[in-house]
């Protein structure tokens, strides 16, 4: 029995200035956590989802960057407007949401024509 | 496609001293997690096998606690020196390490008699 139905990874990583690859937040605080974490409340899935806190998820480029397991769906350049659709769409109906998931193959890679 | 074959969350947390619950680093640094990581790479798996800080992962009391997804397999009380041993069997061999297990009666609760 896994712990959560759905465990979900907000990257939280901020780099030096100036460092050569991108930060997902830029002094290690997220609204886009609280967002969801709130939502998840709200919708009573408390200890159900877990909205966790993560260190660098490696696909730097494209974030802010979200993964959901144990789908393994990842989001890119996800914003804090999106927590709303994330959590109703995919985390209570179960179905991802397309538009802010991360290409295949801009899966580490570096550049992704798919991502604003 | 996944990005990775597993993603490995190990707890980086550290409370202020006196919080109700324990915590899973002393100071947010974790020689397991280092430990791991150099495995890792030194196994070749770099690229396909992540070893990723996390925040808290809210199994505080059988801590420190490391998650293997997609498997969702959970470790606690793990110390550096299980490292090898989780890396060599469960992170190249496939098979979960059943000694370092959380056991599922302990999931999402504060007391765990199977652990140390």
């Amino acid at each position: 029995m896994p712990a959560f139905q759905r465990h979900v990874f907000v990257c939280h990583n901020a780099r030096a200035e100036g460092a050569p690859r991108p930060s997902c937040t830029r002094d290690g605080k997220s609204d886009l956590h609280t967002e969801m974490q709130q939502r998840v409340k709200a919708a009573g899935l408390s200890g159900r989802v877990r909205i966790n806190k993560s260190g660098c998820l490696d696909q730097c480029e494209h974030g802010p960057v979200v993964v959901v397991y144990p789908d393994a769906v990842w989001y890119g350049n996800v914003k804090p407007e999106d927590a709303a659709e994330i959590v109703a769409e995919h985390l209570i109906a179960g179905r991802p949401v397309e538009r802010l998931r991360v290409a295949d193959e801009c899966m580490n890679s570096k550049s992704c024509p798919h991502q604003g």
